[in-house]
Order: C-alpha cells, then sequence, then structure tokens
C-alpha cells in the first residue's frame, strides 16, 4: 500500500429540497456573486428564477451559455473577466460538471494576474482561487467533490485536465429531483463516465482489498440505478443513488493506498472531445471495452476475472479466459443496452484524424505510466477498434 | 433516500515515516502542545522519543495515564485544567482511540468556562474546541475521522458517545508499522469494533446498494487483513489496509442517506464496559452475534441473507432461514477464530447485575430508535443470552 495525504473539504448537502439552505450558505462568503451556467436548462426547470428568488438580496453577476467540454475562450476568460472588473467574493455555479469545471478554472484565474492558461497548464501554481458554491443538475463527473475541471481550448484542440486542491468546491448542493429531466442520451452519458471513473482506478496495481469492494459496489449500483433512471426519469431513489455514487468518482475514496497510475481511457476521449467535441461519456463508453481488450494479457486477467465475478456475477468456476471475455463483452453489452451508440462513426468521427490523434495523445497524456503503458501505435489500435 | 449534509474536515496523512511531517504540521496551530497519551506503550516502541525529538522547538505539556474507556476523572478534568493553566494551543493525541477521545473532551471543555461534563452531556453546546492532531497507533475505533468520543464517569457508570463537528481532529498521522506491537488481543478486539461499527450501519432500514456494497468490502476486508495481522503482526499491507478500514468505521461514509438509527450493540456494550471496565471490543463481539439472533425475523430476515452471502459466501440456493442462521453462526465463529471470549462470564461478568444493566440501558439509550426496537427485557435477554 502507498502512502497518502487526503482531504476533501467539500461540504454535500444532499436531497429534496436543501437549495432553500442556499442564502445562509452564500452569505458566508460575500455580497457579490458571479452565476454561472450552461445553454438554459435551469430555466426550463424553474431552478434559475428560484436561485434569484434565494438570493435577491445578493448581487448577482452572470455568465451563462458554458459549453459542454467548457472552452477557455470564451468561457473562462469572460468569467475572469467578470470577477475582476466586479470584484465577485464567491462563483455559484449551477449546471452539471462541465459548467463546475470552467467555473474552477475561473475561480484561480480570477486570483491570477497573468493568462489563466499558464494555471491550467501548471506553467505557474496559483496560489488562490475564489470559493464556489454548485448546484447540480446532472449525475455524471464528481466534480462537485473533487478538485479538477477540465478545460478546452479549440485551436489546439487540447483538453486538459485542470487538478488544485484550491479548486474543491466549498459546499455542492445535490437535489436529486433537478435530474429528473436530464434525458437519456445525458443519464446514459453519466453512467459511462462515473462508471468509468471507477473503472479507471479498478484496473491499476497494488489495489487493496477493500478499494476493489468499494468500486465493485459504484459499478453495481451505478448499473442498476442507473437503468432504473432511465426506465422511469423521476424514480427519485433512483435517481439520488446515482447522483451519490456519481459523487465519490473523482474525489479519490475509492483508490487510497493503491499505486498511482494514468487514466488511458480519459486520456483518449479527451483528444476525441478535443477534436470532434462529442459527449465525453459517450466517448468514454466506446473506448473502454475496446482498451479492456487490448489490454487483456496473462498480466491482467486475474483483475478481469475479479471484475467478472464480483461486478457481472459472472460463474467463477469457468476458465479465466472465458471469465475475462465474458466480462468485456458484458461491458459492451451494458453501454449498448443504454444506448449508448458504441462506435466512432456512430457519433461523427472517421479515421481521417486518427493519427493525429495517436500522436497528441502520446506525446500529451502520458500513458507510459498507466496500469497497462500504451504507445502511439497502442492508442490508434484502440482508436481504429473502436470506429 | 434520506436527505443529509455530510463534510470531514479531517486530513489524513497516512504511511509508513509520515510521523517526520509532524513539526510541520503542529506549528499550523501554535507552540504550546498538550501531549496526550496511554500507559506507555508509545515508550517502548520508541514513538514518545521520537515525537519529542521532532518538537523539541515546541513547548510541551503532558498528559499520561489516559485509561483504556477513558475516565472523565481525572484525565479529562486533568486535560482541561492543564489545557486553561498553561494556554494551550493545540493538543497531540498519540495512541488509541481511548487517548484520541479523552483529547477531544478535553479539547471542548479548555474552550468552556463550566463543568465538561455539561458539554459531554449537551447540557451545554460546545462554542469552540482546541485544535486536535493525532498520531494513531490501534487500528480499532476510528476517532481518527469522526466527530465523536465515549468517555466514563465511574462513579455513575457511564459512558456517553460525544459528538460534536467541532472533534473532528484537524491532523490524523497513520502509520501502520505503529500497530505492528499492538497484542493479538487487542487485534482481534480492534477487528471487532470496526466490524460492528459496520454492521451497525449495515443492518438499518432504507440502506442503499451503494452503501451496502462498501459495508460489505469493509467486512471483508477486516476478516481477510484482520487474520493476517494476528498471523503476522509486521505484515504491512495487512496492517495498513485494516488501518484504512477501521477509519471508515464511524465517519458517517458508510451510511449517507440511510434512514438513521440507533447502534444497539454499541449501546449495550457501553454499560458493560461502564460497569465492569471491559475491553470494548471484545464487548462487542460478544453481544453482536446475540443481537443478530435476537432480531432475526421474517422482517429482517432478508437483510441477513444478503449479509450472509455478500460478506461470508453462503450459497444463496440454499433456503432464506438456512442463510440468515448461518450467517449469525458464521460471525460468532469468526470471532471465537480469532480467540475472542465469546461469553460475558469469560470477561469477568456474571448475571448479578444484568437487571440493572438492562434498565439503565433502556433508559439511557434509546433503542426504541433502532433498526428493530428494543425494550428493556430485550436488552436483558440479549444480555443473559450473552453469559
Amino acid at each position: 500500500m502507498q502512502n497518502f495525504n487526503y482531504m476533501t473539504p467539500t461540504r454535500l448537502i444532499f436531497g429534496k429540497g436543501v437549495v432553500e439552505k442556499l442564502p445562509g450558505t452564500m452569505a458566508r462568503f460575500g455580497k457579490k456573486i458571479l452565476l454561472t451556467y450552461g445553454g438554459g436548462s435551469i430555466k426550463k426547470i424553474g431552478l434559475y428564477d428560484r436561485v434569484m428568488e434565494l438570493l435577491k438580496d445578493f448581487e448577482i453577476h452572470e455568465l451563462p451559455g458554458i459549453q459542454p467540454n467548457p472552452k477557455y475562450d470564451p468561457s473562462v476568460l469572460d468569467g475572469v473577466r467578470i470577477c475582476k472588473e466586479q470584484q465577485i467574493d464567491v462563483i455559484l455555479a449551477v449546471g452539471g460538471g462541465s459548467v463546475l469545471d470552467c467555473s474552477k478554472a475561473i475561480a484561480a484565474g480570477a486570483c491570477y494576474d497573468g493568462d489563466p492558461w499558464d494555471l491550467i497548464t501548471y506553467k505557474v501554481k496559483a496560489k488562490a482561487a475564489l470559493p464556489i458554491v454548485d448546484i447540480i443538475t446532472l449525475a455524471a463527473t464528481g466534480s462537485e467533490y473533487d478538485a479538477g475541471g477540465v478545460i478546452s481550448r479549440t485551436e489546439t484542440n487540447d483538453k486538459i485536465g485542470y487538478i488544485d486542491p484550491l479548486l474543491y468546491p466549498a459546499v455542492s448542493f445535490l437535489d436529486p429531483t433537478y435530474t429528473f429531466t436530464v434525458n437519456k442520451k445525458h443519464t446514459a452519458a453519466g453512467i459511462a463516465d462515473a462508471m468509468n471513473h471507477t473503472m479507471e482506478q479498478y484496473f491499476a496495481e497494488d489495489t487493496t482489498l477493500l478499494n476493489d469492494g468499494f468500486c465493485e459496489s459504484m459499478l453495481r449500483s451505478l448499473m442498476v440505478n442507473g437503468r432504473k433512471c432511465l426506465e422511469n426519469p423521476e424514480d427519485y431513489t433512483a435517481r439520488a443513488e446515482m447522483m451519490l455514487s456519481c459523487t465519490y468518482g473523482c474525489n479519490g475514496i475509492l483508490s487510497l493506498g493503491n499505486s498511482p497510475s494514468g487514466w488511458p481511457c480519459h486520456a483518449i476521449e479527451h483528444a476525441l472531445s478535443a477534436y470532434y467535441d462529442i459527449t465525453h461519456g459517450e466517448g468514454l463508453a466506446i473506448i473502454t471495452p475496446r482498451w479492456m481488450r487490448h489490454i487483456l494479457s496473462d498480466r491482467t486477467i486475474d483483475r478481469f476475472v475479479k471484475y467478472g465475478i464480483n461486478v457481472f456475477g459472472i460463474d467463477a468456476s469457468l476458465p479465466k479466459q472465458e471469465i475475462a471475455e465474458k466480462a468485456i463483452d458484458a461491458t459492451y453489452r451494458f453501454f449498448e443496452s443504454i444506448n449508448i451508440p458504441m462506435h466512432l462513426r456512430e457519433v461523427g468521427i472517421d479515421e481521417s484524424r486518427i493519427d493525429e490523434m495517436a500522436h497528441h495523445i502520446a506525446v500529451n497524456e502520458g500513458l507510459e505510466n498507466a496500469y497497462v503503458p500504451l504507445t502511439e501505435q497502442d492508442i490508434k489500435n484502440i482508436l481504429l477498434e473502436s470506429l
């Protein structure tokens, strides 16, 4: 077991109606709020109006229009500019992981005199960040309980994960009823995203019995509850458990003490969505089973066997190779069963830029440190298998 | 799923050699330290000398001799007095859960003008507490990652759980090598303690698939690694995983969103150790299987079936009643196999005060709110079964 240093300072306020506590929470941080959100779904579900009513005694400035795969230009830059011009005290992010990720980069950029890209690329270490409160409307990324965000820069096809302990939200409000209106496509993508977060930590060296069990529980819960959310979008219990599960995806609790390793599916998917702006969870679902097939070997087979037995209930008396292959197949079939397009061509990606993407990933993502190290050729093969 | 509000502000610094970081951590809180510890085992293993060397630039006052089932008088009172007289900045607790629990009560008492018992009995709500740092030398209670402590007052046979968010340790240092010298008796008691913390949360209403899986993983890990620790006390990996598992016992992460309910085995055991000063984990191990048999019914059988299949691997095709009984039997036999005395008489408790203890528990512990409510007669029957 590896040494670790761990704390998650975020307060989770979870359940139906919890947003009513917003004014008291915001008052701790000041009067001047930057309200960040996306394409307007928070207006459709009435959340925008409720937030504005609750915060009528605060001074609110708005940054709307944050896109999926949130963009450095204009969103991060606009947000930083508003924070500086208006001397914002606290950011309130209302939406899904993209809105929150973008807000994290803004929070750091607002406290830095130079180009915020310096921080995102770790050229300069942030010294401070504005406090962040969020109200989450999509169960997926776990950004509400972690210190990271992913920011895209269109002109360079960069999609960079930016992590700093300064970026933990101070408070995350999680009301599962706000996810009732998430459509089937994005509900399914959220399931795949959170499952992949778990798998990236499960397929690693020197995991513990404890963490393996936590991960297996996450995967079973996400599959069972995710399917219920798709069948009945207003199933509160299922939406709530899916929301809680997603929250644990990236804050480290699933892998304390494990040997650190790269997240290969995320690394590959980041290039896909940087080049083609696809839905992150769908890209992950497409890549994951192909990556699994690629890394299955004598060295890794025991892990796949454990995964197959404990996550999918595959008969433990079968030969190892058969269990492992069935497990990979079950992974593919689960994603397919929740109607995720399982080929790159279905999300608009053909072979034309595969060489370029494979090169970009190999150069930028450091997958020589993954559970199974991946070369540029490995990455290219996985992408070709995924077409 | 129930609403919840959750944050654990404690930083865990975990692994071999992490205590070397102590000076930097302590400096954040001030110069004047109250060093609390127990019967001197920290001197035998060299930890006391190392701490004194590391903290040679600090002003250290000592409170030694804190006993298991830590006592209000003299330990809490002495600690509070020293803190006030010496204007202590921070408490450094070095030892097991008892030393840390006692230190939490001191931390609150030091910031209160009246009798600290007012705080422990919630007659007065604490407004502040000194910061606490700990170095844990026994894997068991989880006090290093929770906001509670249990304090005994001998003259009234009270053993009270005192919980307040002010009492979270600021930093917990967890070096598994300091547990190498824990003897078999206390290693086994620690396993039982942490297993029981998990079971008290698992046997509850409205649990989630996610939390159930987390608890089952905890129990399997504690049994497997606990046994390894007994077989080879210097098995670093097993000691480390046991230490991490124990850490999650009482900080709520195993039951977020579950319906709250009393902890019946703890309630009963608190009376046993208040009246007879027995080892807490042994008391829990004795009570737990008898409590299980007592509450097994048509209403609860499905939970016992799940427990039996997922924790002990009992054949799922057997009749429910048989699985449940095998699960309870396996629980008993596990504790017996790690050489815990499994009858009250073996730890010096006879029938003479059972009526009195049952009455004390029924009046003070509120077990009408347990998963299965327990009357005074129920409690008496469980105690008689445990003789």
